[in-house]
């Protein structure tokens, strides 16, 4: 569990994209944000308050997010004397940098002297079981996709939204770095030893409410060569009782392998089910999510009806249009 | 890689089964073995000469591999001081214990000394790429099952064995501990990081001669829900061209899950073409192996012909019958 509210660092990202993570926090959990930090250079603007270390704990901020990827992989001598600051005041540091906060000796020392935590979400904190496959209560809605980076996390992210503004019980499962900084938990699944990926899924995911439901993040594809495996763990793992296909129509090929064509959504619907039955035979498909980013106001729309008409399933892009459908489709 | 050959460390097994991996090693690579060496109150026997660690030394051994499981899960103190010695004369350690040579300081402070490894085979040694999905030159077949500990592992040696025999170029290729005690190398794909489970296995399957057959070591199966994900990983990081179905007959629930039950063949077989397609469009389903050690002659004999008017596929216990047939259906 990372401390909230946060203080969002910035740092001197170039642009908008470099602050990405800082983006999704500010997006989804604004309410945990109490502001941001910019140095010199910086061109990426949350709309938060700018606030210094002091002011920021002043307003009761717990932990100092690095909300920025940084260039070429290390932490450079700006940002480092920056984050010992922060850690002398009193917040933790959170990072969901490849190069860990933990492997960086004078923010250990710092954090040891000062008793504060130093968080890095890329590398799990658990031991977590083997799983045991036992039924759950509650319920459980999970998105697969035909490819990775398809709008997994946003679906998820938007039904939740949704249903807690109609006084649902929802509650988002974060299973990547991004997810996971940006709601204060999770599990960082890609991460996790291979026995236990499916474990780490029924953890995170345990007994609840019979009129809750998780929205669990989801990871790769059944159909990505490289990532598979932890996305049967996740499916596995996770019981789901709502299935939601996700795809984003203008891929060329499937993300990081050129010779692999994206399966079609009748294929991830069939197989998808297949392996979810295992762990819960009244699984179901509820609805489709596409990810239209790249198309004009009137193809998306037309492409949405042509799929909904073929697969006879809500079909929405719940970040443009809204994730109302999907939501009703959960009770259907 | 582990040197050989090996000593192989019975310590005071109570029975044969703790010896299982000694036995696994004398059984499938006999030519490895210099000898045995077993301590007071050892009730299991490979066969082989008895021998001093210095006896071992001079018939040219290179690596003590401790080939029993311990009890409780230490090394005790009867154990301890053998392993010194085979270090100080000059023998490597290798292990599949939980608990690790290399967290035992008196071991690693005497390997330092004497410049020998300790080789935990539970703890990957490789970082592994993340798979690329790319076509590789020669043959691959993997053994996938109805279940876990369905004889998997035995499938792919009684087919290396048989084709070898044959004058075929054939490589078993272990992704689990026995597996890599027996060979001397492989992947511990069950302690591989999620995100390199099919990469690590593109790494232990590489190019090779056209008519050359790797006999990739399954684990898991798609079908169990603790450890699903690593099987799939292993499906697409192996790019099988033929597959071959491992069962065992009188399981009464999954292994390990008493709320679950085996898939049918017919079920593994659907399910199992549909992912392996994904990274390779031409591979087949090319025989079945059943595992009959709890049944009789007469019903092995009749369970196999069975299965095999059923699925019209050739069908044995290639441990019990003989792996030819399944070796033929390879061509077919």
């Amino acid at each position: 569990m990372i401390k909230t509210p946060y203080l969002l660092f910035l740092g001197d990202a170039p642009d908008r994209l470099a602050a990405k993570v800082a983006q999704g926090i500010k997006d989804w959990r604004p309410e945990l944000c109490v502001g941001q930090l910019r140095l010199e250079g910086c061109n990426a603007d949350m709309g938060l308050p700018d606030l210094t270390i002091e002011e920021a704990v002043a307003k009761g901020a717990r932990t100092m997010v690095i909300g920025v990827a940084n260039r070429g992989g290390y932490i450079s001598d700006s940002w480092r004397s920056v984050l010992r600051q922060a850690l002398e005041a009193g917040l933790d540091l959170a990072s969901g940098l490849h190069n860990l906060l933990r492997e960086e000796q004078d923010l250990v020392l710092t954090a040891d002297q000062h008793g504060r935590s130093l968080i890095d979400v890329r590398v799990p904190s658990v031991r977590y079981p083997i799983a045991n496959g036992v039924r759950r209560n509650g319920k459980r809605c999970l998105a697969v996709g035909t490819d990775c980076s398809v709008g997994k996390m946003y679906t998820a992210m938007c039904m939740e939204r949704e249903m807690r503004e109609r006084g649902m019980k929802a509650t988002f499962r974060a299973t990547g770095q991004t997810g996971i900084l940006i709601t204060g938990n999770g599990v960082p699944l890609d991460a996790v030893i291979a026995d236990f990926m499916a474990g780490s899924i029924e953890w995170l995911t345990p007994d609840n409410d019979e009129d809750h439901w998780d929205l669990i993040e989801g990871q790769g594809s059944l159909y990505h060569a490289s990532y598979s495996g932890v996305t049967l763990a996740l499916i596995h793992g996770g019981q789901p009782d709502a299935l939601i296909l996700c795809h984003e129509p203008t891929r060329e090929h499937m993300r990081g392998l050129p010779d692999y064509q994206q399966p079609s959504l009748e294929e991830l619907r069939d197989t998808a089910l297949i392996m979810a039955r295992v762990v819960n035979p009244d699984v179901k498909v509820v609805g489709i999510s596409i990810n239209t980013q790249h198309m004009g106001e009137e193809d998306a729309k037309a492409y949405c009806e042509e799929v909904e008409a073929r697969m006879a399933l809500p079909t929405v892009d719940p970040y443009r249009h809204g994730a109302g459908r999907l939501v009703e489709a959960l009770d259907s």
